[in-house]
């Protein structure tokens, strides 16, 4: 079924294959009157191209982005805000190895499952090159809440076993890992030089934090704020765990270590002692930073030997050659940035219609300026 | 907006508050033909009732469901199967003091800050008692699938920091935690014994094992099985952290040890040597058992004393009164199961129409009976 | 596949048989803080209640309104409303008859063919019953829209061949027609009248008139408001038609008489100097007065002798008895304007978010009040 | 809000405006290995480009659709197909006097009503050339349905006040206007000569026969099949009105006329004498043809002097300059022709899960051949 569509509001589409004509997205109900340029979306792109490290897939790939449509003098429209980033290298090759086996820890098998066939160039649909729409349309939700004083910092809080210790958020772009922990950094840097001398691959957790949503955002029930949190960075890849606030450190405490006491901010606004909940509550926004974190699986792409199956149905020894990332990490950090950007802009447009007051004032106080009608005739 | 619905062809609606009329749910999109009655529904909704042991709430709730619509003559009939539970306890009381402060760690606060008042007896429509509507939804899902060959299995795998050292499946039912290791159920116990001491709580972990999914299932990109498994588990009110396979730990391991091989099974298909994965590859099922958990934080009621602010802008001290569950893992096991029985259900539906050969063969081997069109006229 | 379920911000979904337990209806996504009791709905209920004139079936259907949730303290708090109409008379009776064969013009044979069986009774979820749901739902919608100043007419425009020549409002509910023409409403009393003798029906065409609604108003493309209310018009059990504006006129009509001109009103706003358009224009509200129509076909449950077929695949001659409307469309007038209510709802709460100016606005002018966040710690 | 969107598993996502980049749409949910090439989309295009006739604008637009992904070795592959029209001539010109003033008849007061201002280029977003993601997107799902016997015809039925007398399908591609009679044919010629001398314009009817749908699809309540056409024909820009069956005349006629008797046909299914209904009952189709019927307004675009209002909001005189079609409803066939198209394959895939054997028999008779699970580990 239809399973590239994500939003009620702020819907997005994407489309395409990693060795494919390109790689797009729609974004339908954006806003109208939103300033936007190629550069707001392509400094996004640039934090997941390839070849910024040694720890990275040294593939060239450009991934320039262009707006087909809505926008227009420089301001969305309202209307489908296309965009794509064609493939440079879409030359025919010998595809023959990967077609004819299921590669371990990759969907080969499961899109023969469900589809019969697959286009097995690069991995097709199931590529990484697949996040490219997601942080085109991602950069898009996050130049919009920025207007509304939302901000968000995404970085690896872990690489393999290495997890930070301190917090500098200055340090975070100064190392190719992005982590916020110079020393660590160190460390997982020398752990991934392990690794690949190894013909081996590492994981990691990506942790994002969000500023400045107002509380009251997120639906009951099954539409929270965090449940939507945790399809969108979920439905990324190689996301294997999911946690907001404590998470699963949550489970192992007590009431009271866990209640955060709420008290009178000195801007006489209601604030939280203590932030154990990750700035939800019933699935809402409780006006403190949202928290959460995005465990990410090794890569599965590996060089040295490993056993599978092919399609003639035969056990056979295989080694995957190539150019690949020793860890995902690094270039994951932007789209789970995205992800959470998208989920946040569409909860927080869908929020504007939660009280009648709010509905009365909208329409009633002349800001619907255009409205008229002809009741002089 | 509207957060209280689930599903695209298998879709739930829910509605109802804790001191309400009752508590309900419509299913719409069940097939036709499926032998349901209460019997079915009670026997789940009779897993979370209170009451069960000295670790839950002592609160009598009957829970007794009605079926209002879409069964006849003891089968699904296709349309909307409308469920009730009533609220047996209605009778107006006091509430004068929950109205006027937030709890803390409840959803007291966020609910006013989104909809400038809410419904404040007993938690309202953010109350535990909202689950009956999923739990009454999920056994339908749960019967559809056990037709298919599709079995669940959860229970608690810690409760505090008390984590399960063994697995006997059998061990599940004989304890009031669900723990399928009677040691740790008697040391879970122990520490639960404490919490009730200190007016304190705990939380726990829940997993869940789903055998018999044929792998196919899930949709590439955003609806992604595991994607909706973290969704609808997360939607959970006091759930905090989501996990498929080997979940956060993947992140800290490397990719030669999370990758699983492929290979023959005797019965000629394909199967994986280990299940790291945890039964899905690329969002979609690879045939084995789906393992997730959910981390559960500790039960907000406490009577201990706490520091929170009321509606008139004042920072006070208070103790909540009443009786409540020390932990609510248990209850919450077949919570967890109805969310993803619903989510299973609904993916399974989903992909009938995946490949095009099955679209004709359904609807050109005469399995479409019914079909003509006066085509000798 | 679920079908049950309209709307996007502003969702219902509804549930019952003709002869089952109740019908009813939950809105999710109703603004918080609308002042609703029971009132509101059964003085819309009660225009559809039959029995109220020698042209609508003669049994006693009290249809009461009881709303179990989502209504606190007089107002509505935001989440889902449920309502239900229990059925009084669900004696057990003998419908044998109606079971075994296929009455023409109803939907007996196409459930069968859908769904393999049907709940016979009284034509279980394709009755007209089945528009309470509707229309209860739709009283909750207009009385939002009232508050915003929108307002609805409705009434038959023809019985038959009997159509009206005059406009007078004031005539609609002085004759149990609902025209708004004395003299066609006397006529096509005749015609019924006649119809009854011949054990015959008729149909007729239901026109709707909806002043208040600003400009702006509905989607480009698939959204349009006029698609939407075709879409809800037409999903009404007996419609055959629908049109806005001139409809089918203005297809024989020429651009110059069928282009309305613009002009600036004594408001200093945009009008409108002729509405062949019936107030939309590309699908979007232009302020002016939205003007649809019906088509009803006449009463398929007729006592006079048919032909048809049994489910033991037999041509047979069949009689319907029973208390029956000689035509519905005087009932049919409320579920019109409910279902124009529900499309004008929903798109007027989806209209909020088109300009980024009136997001930013909402977010950043302290109406918001509720929004905080620690800062200061 | 996302109002480019529609379907629900065969999901299209139109972009694209006049004078922009191009014109495109996405696919989502299209099944496996249906067979496609550009050549399929390309003749579907053709039918709508512009000077095939004296009656239709002489602009040169060539259309040449390229696809972009979902399609691999010459079959879909299940995931999104993307096609894109490059538009050829968007070389900058001065529309400046079209950007100050609305244009009767036309979308430019509404789009600048709601979002604050708008693209003007040659309509934008409400340009006609919209509907060539929609023909694009048609021409897939009447290709999928051709593989299920399922086949359209589709004409027109009237040019302005000139209606067909007779019908001969051979005679429909004879015609410039696509009428399948050939003296109505040339009455309706001298007819648009008449327009074009005047500087006017005609609307018309089409009418789109759909034989070879199977008794079954559609859904209850609010997804009738009917209703959802209804949607997709309205939400073509210029159509004013739609009919399934007899449509308005159903109104006037009586019951014993309107009913269509059943029988058993000679293949011993249940056939209809007559067909009245339009191929629908209780929103779900019958087996027999589906008929149904949309209104074409004038093309709005007329060179004769009108009056109107500039951004100024002083009224003014304008006369619009160009080449415009006299008549849009040839080009206009195949619009509707692809609507119905992808109401109707969204509506067999949903059906597709309508009963409980049909998804045992999915998963249970083999025939989800990849299905495994490693069941003997």
């Amino acid at each position: 079924m239809a399973g590239s569509t994500l939003g009620t509001i702020f819907k997005i589409t994407t489309w395409g294959e990693s060795h494919g004509t390109g790689i797009g997205v729609v974004i339908d109900g954006c806003p109208a009157g939103l300033a936007l340029d190629t550069a707001d979306i392509q400094s996004y792109l640039d934090r997941r191209k390839p070849g910024q490290s040694r720890y990275t897939t040294q593939r060239n790939e450009e991934d320039t982005v262009e707006i087909l449509s809505g926008v227009f003098e420089g301001k969305t429209t309202g209307t489908p805000i296309s965009m794509v980033v064609y493939n440079k290298d879409q030359r025919s090759r010998d595809y023959g190895d990967i077609a004819s086996y299921y590669r371990p820890g990759h969907a080969d098998f499961t899109f023969d499952a469900k589809y019969g066939f697959r286009d097995y160039r690069g991995g097709g649909r199931s590529s990484g090159r697949e996040t490219i729409g997601r942080v085109a349309a991602g950069a898009v939700a996050a130049k919009l809440l920025r207007s509304l004083g939302i901000s968000f910092l995404t970085y690896a809080k872990s690489v393999g076993p290495v997890e930070i210790s301190s917090f500098d958020p200055d340090e975070i772009p100064k190392n190719p890992l992005y982590m916020p922990d110079a020393a660590a950094a160190q460390k997982a840097q020398a752990h991934l030089e392990d690794c690949m001398k190894n013909h081996n691959s590492a994981g990691g957790v990506i942790e994002c934090r969000i500023n400045g949503i107002p509380a009251g955002i997120g639906d009951p029930v099954f539409e929270k704020l965090d449940a939507n949190l945790a399809k969108a960075i979920l439905s990324v890849g190689a996301v294997k765990g999911f946690e907001i606030g404590d998470g699963f450190w949550a489970s192992q405490t007590d009431g009271n270590t866990n209640n955060d006491s709420f008290y009178m901010t000195k801007q006489a606004s209601v604030g939280k002692q203590t932030n154990h909940s990750g700035g939800t509550l019933g699935g809402i926004s409780d006006g403190d930073t949202i928290l959460l974190r995005a465990a990410v699986k090794p890569t599965p792409s590996i060089s040295s030997p490993q056993k599978t199956v092919n399609k003639a149905g035969e056990n056979i020894d295989i080694s995957i050659c190539g150019r690949h990332d020793p860890v995902i990490v690094p270039r994951a950090v932007v789209v789970v940035e995205a992800m959470a950007a998208l989920t946040v802009c569409d909860a927080m447009l869908l929020n504007m219609t939660a009280r009648i007051d709010s509905v009365m004032d909208f329409y009633t106080s002349g800001k619907d300026k255009a409205a008229s009608g002809n009741t002089d005739i």
